[in-house]
């Protein structure tokens, strides 16, 4: 399947989870066998020819992309979590939201320092929370082979906040 | 790796996350490649010569597991949320908690009738969670062919709670 007919399955939803917001729904495309496949194995493109240490994938959505790519490129699964979730030592990035802030954390001993990462989630809007769980793998020492997303709303320019990180998006708005 | 090997890397924290609970922590499994690969492929054990037409996925953990099994067993994936997550026209199903009461969503446009399913979460504990899966997908009329974990915490019986259908849990304490 190409990235057209995923595109084709992803359903908008107006005025989620508020008012103003159009919400691109992923979950029919998830549910269509032949396209959750060929979307886990669009968003390897390019990574199964290097070599990928740990995919790690932001809570909760971006579980259900980055935990496929992992087993399929046959490398470790490390979980970025909310606040409050991860019961070992960890470290904590805070990213604006539009009113406030909110967190990401890691278990302080998720990563090696030098060890090859991607990070993977389901949507790129502003970038904020993928910009907060590169400075988490900064400060393990990981070195960011790249970000992959299954969708990207290109309006809102996420991707120039990722300066210097190759960006994958699959799916564009 | 077998299940003694897997069970080796389940790392325990006590008084988490509340005094008095020990907490059955995978993600050293999780990011160790060869687990990790090893434990959905134990998983998936017994499922894969049968028609298996979604894995129905239990939020947050639940995401890590199920989705390699659907990748794997080229099954869609049907993720359960927690409440108010779903955009789309939902039923939800309540379970007991220690004190109070959650719920869990599915959309109602997420499985037909007769479609061969098999629930997936990190843990079975008191099965709370799992039962109420199954009864988000009675009602949507799905067959449910088991219920998979990777870890089964057997002194709480939550697998009494599932009689009539067949579960599988890899790491038993």
């Amino acid at each position: 399947m190409n990235a057209a007919e995923l595109q084709a399955l992803i359903r908008d939803i107006p005025d989620f989870p508020q008012p103003g917001i159009l919400f691109r729904d992923i979950t029919p495309l998830l549910k269509d066998k032949r396209a959750f496949a060929g979307a886990i194995d669009l968003m390897c493109e390019g990574l199964a020819a290097q070599r990928i240490d740990h995919i790690v994938a932001i809570e909760a959505r971006g579980y259900l992309l980055g935990a496929p790519m992992a087993y399929r490129l046959g490398a470790g699964l490390v979980p970025v979590r909310k606040p409050g979730k991860l019961p070992f030592k960890r470290l904590t990035a805070d990213y604006a939201l539009e009113y406030g802030t909110n967190s990401l954390e890691i278990h302080n001993d998720a990563l090696s320092p030098g060890e090859r990462v991607v990070i993977v989630d389901d949507l790129l809007a502003t970038g904020g929370t993928a910009v907060a769980t590169k400075s988490l793998l900064k400060q393990l020492g990981a070195a960011i082979v790249g970000v992959s997303f299954l969708v990207e709303l290109t309006a809102l320019h996420g991707r120039e906040k990722l300066d210097g990180t190759p960006v994958n998006a699959v799916v564009k708005y």
